[in-house]
């Protein structure tokens, strides 16, 4: 790469931008914090902090200066990629923070921490009811936000455009319409076929934690030499957060039972922490470290379909999965319970198949809340009338259906569709590299691959430009043809 | 307590100042993860981070119309004590801010985060030469610090003033200079006795870490049950660290020998936590929860040296101990090992006599050194020659000699000597308790005390006003009669 950063206007930026960075940066310590080692009654502070420090970098990046700095980048010509994607990065952001009213923005972010608290309680305690106040200002919050921020066709546009630039409604809409029936079809053939499945049995064997603990550390030892960089620890819901490249940490979990369930999670955050590790260091302390969520998506998703979710990586760790329950096992036995579909309620322990069906129910519930078509008050009908329709099951309680995941407590309407989107284009770079003749279980091949081709360019390009830059377009048959062949397979049907 | 903060000023002043709070709370777990967690190479951008946090700070402390409101609050009458607390605090505070250019604590910012790394090394390497630099730069900017800042006497009046609020250095000379006689003629009598000692043995044992590690859960969990406030970690060097009374976090160390080392730094930094776990909760996001580095120490030094050395708590512990060790101990053999003197040359491995030696030692180096009376590098040289002196011993290399401490690294000047004051004052507490009648392993009888006559008030007063608020004075003779009792005993003479 050639100096990523040359222009006067840009540098100026890139010196102020360090402080913002800093605010972020220690938002990032906290946030990783608090889902790890805080005592649980350090909370009250801790959101209050999160809450001043949202506001004292939204009136920093304000500054006029800095402004009209961004600004005059943006009428700049002759801008490196990496400039120009700095200047498109942050005329994004100043939209935001402009639009934005510094006082929404505290007031959702005390509502957000004290609705994930609620939500908490109410989902230990399978109360809907508890939670609903909470959901009711948050989708009148985010209607509000979409009202400022401002949109063409629909206000839920704007919601998504937060978290995937440029995303829109009609996208997504079109997206969960065309994989909708052939997956409904390849879910119907699974169902129906013989072989289905058995795989329950390891599902439910009980596994020592201190051992799985030291499985999953040798499964990133290998995928990852350096824990000078990088480190593992345990939370109650896996995450991956980068402070740097020099610093990107994930989490995983671990039920007593289920050890696919830690190990696919723990391979799913090395990959978005591989984005991390391997971003470019001229980008450090920028704005373009990586930021697309469907980029980031599918890296998660290639490491747990492709590599984690495969014969050579069941076969290679074998006798530490044995290890880990204390049984003998068979590389097919583990083989099957790693890709076994089965429709169930939780979408965090869905199969590659079942998966999208839980992510378009989401989608379709809260683009219709957004838009006013529903009311929260029925959310909960709607959700188990939806997953009877997808799945053909009934949640037992809210735990395991409508107060499942914390993302709309914590604010955040309009990330789902990009687990799905990312899933999909995850299945893509695998395509693109067994074109290049580079196997599976050789990693450093695959991530010096990834690196040259996705990593390194941090969020330089938007997601179109990154895929235009690779001679790609995004193409779901790719997913599509991959489950049928795959699944067809395993459970003896024809594609 | 009646309502602390009621004036209209001081009140502005608090909301504004949780701006501020946001800053060192998010710090404070930077500083917390970096010695507990952080991958090693995340130092840069740790050190990046906190060094641009640190002026952050500085310029909105700066704000105008904050600076006016706390001029408005120093001539304001008839303040609560709180109040006058926070308006005292917030004056120190600006003086210092004012006369530091803000070049200047970035700058002194990131040599001291070099230096850190660069003392590491050396320490490592049993190099004084290759930190020496660095050390004559630190002192430098030390002096050139105390020169903004002014001061009456001595340049290091400025300096000790940092940490403890109008400490001079007459007053440090006036201490050290009182209590060096009977301090060095207790040594020579316990060093001449029969009974000297033997206790060695017990030192170089080894022991289970994952055992002792749950005796100091134990120990803990006695002292203080909530652990959703509360919570132990591993560093390379024992610390505290409050980031609220609702988390207020404290690390130990585990060296395989020497069980008693890592107990007796879990019992002197518990008693560290518990005054920001007892501080008034009205106290909370102000500049005046707990301050004074002399009261903190004496709360530490008094639950080491009269809660941990003492017989009735190594009784309830014998058990845990002997399986830690997987040995039989008598508990006269523990109490002889907790209470051993012995002249060694590391600092934080002293026991309750020698230890004032090492920091006389300290502070006439720092001193001189500041007043231009030697030159760093004849530091080493008059280390060992005054090593020799008080303790009659010599290092047998840098690490265990003038690299051993952290602290001049970091850039602190003018910090030991509250180590050996709080520890005096710690034996002052332990009188007043005992002349209440409560007994030394009632712990919640004497946390009550302590919260009541001590932690509530945070620092709303000074180290002088809390003793008169007490009907106390700072007297030395308390901690000289307890070491010559207690010792005599130990060894066989008398007081």
């Amino acid at each position: 790469m050639s100096v990523p950063f040359k222009n006067k206007t840009v540098l100026k930026i890139l010196d102020y931008y360090k402080n913002l960075w800093t605010l972020s940066y220690t938002s990032a310590i906290a946030h990783w914090d608090l889902e790890t080692y805080m005592p649980a009654k350090g909370a009250g502070a801790r959101g209050e902090a999160l809450g001043r420090l949202s506001v004292i970098r939204q009136k920093m990046f304000l500054d006029p200066g800095f402004v009209a700095l961004i600004h005059k980048a943006g009428r700049e010509k002759n801008l490196t990629d990496q400039e120009r994607g700095v200047t498109r990065n942050l005329l994004r952001a100043l939209r935001v923070y402009e639009k934005l009213p510094s006082e929404f923005i505290e007031n959702f972010e005390r509502l957000t921490n004290t609705a994930t608290v609620v939500w908490r309680s109410a989902r230990d305690g399978n109360d809907y009811k508890l939670f609903e106040p909470y959901l009711t200002k948050i989708f009148d919050m985010n209607r509000k936000a979409a009202e400022y921020l401002g949109y063409k066709d629909s206000p839920y546009d704007a919601l998504l455009d937060q978290f995937e630039e440029d995303l829109t409604n009609r996208e997504v809409s079109e997206f969960f319409g065309e994989i909708k029936d052939p997956l409904k079809n390849l879910l119907d053939q699974i169902m129906r076929s013989e072989k289905h499945n058995n795989s329950q049995k390891l599902e439910k064997m009980a596994y020592k934690i201190e051992k799985l603990k030291a499985v999953n550390q040798k499964i990133l030892s290998l995928f990852w030499a350096d824990f000078g960089r990088f480190r593992l620890d345990v939370s109650s819901h896996p995450f991956t957060t980068s402070f740097s490249g020099n610093d990107t940490r994930i989490t995983t979990w671990y039920h007593k039972k289920d050890f696919g369930r830690s190990v696919l999670a723990t391979v799913h955050e090395f990959g978005h922490a591989l984005y991390d590790l391997q971003s470019g260091p001229s980008l450090e302390m920028t704005p373009i470290r990586s930021e697309s969520l469907v980029i980031h998506e599918s890296q998660s998703r290639f490491w747990e379909n492709f590599v984690g979710r495969s014969e050579s990586f069941i076969k290679y760790f074998k006798k530490d999965f044995e290890s880990a329950v204390g049984q003998k096992l068979s590389t097919q036995d583990i083989y099957s319970y790693f890709n076994n579909v089965s429709p169930g309620p939780l979408r965090v322990e869905a199969d590659e198949v079942t998966y999208h069906f839980h992510i378009m129910l989401r989608f379709e519930i809260e683009k219709d809340l957004i838009e006013g078509k529903i009311k929260v008050k029925d959310v909960r009908d709607v959700w188990n009338s939806k997953m009877k329709e997808y799945l053909g099951i009934a949640p037992r309680n809210d735990s395991e259906g409508v107060l499942q995941d914390i993302h709309w407590s914590g604010g955040m309407v309009g990330y789902f569709p990009t687990y799905s989107l990312g899933t999909f284009l995850g299945a893509q770079w695998e395509e693109v590299i067994k074109n290049e003749k580079l196997i599976i279980n050789n990693y450093d091949g695959i991530k010096m691959w990834l690196k040259d081709h996705i990593h390194k360019y941090g969020s330089t390009y938007t997601l179109p430009e990154l895929l235009k830059k690779n001679k790609m377009k995004f193409d779901l048959k790719v997913n599509l043809n991959y489950l049928q062949k795959k699944y067809g397979k395993i459970y003896g049907f024809k594609a």
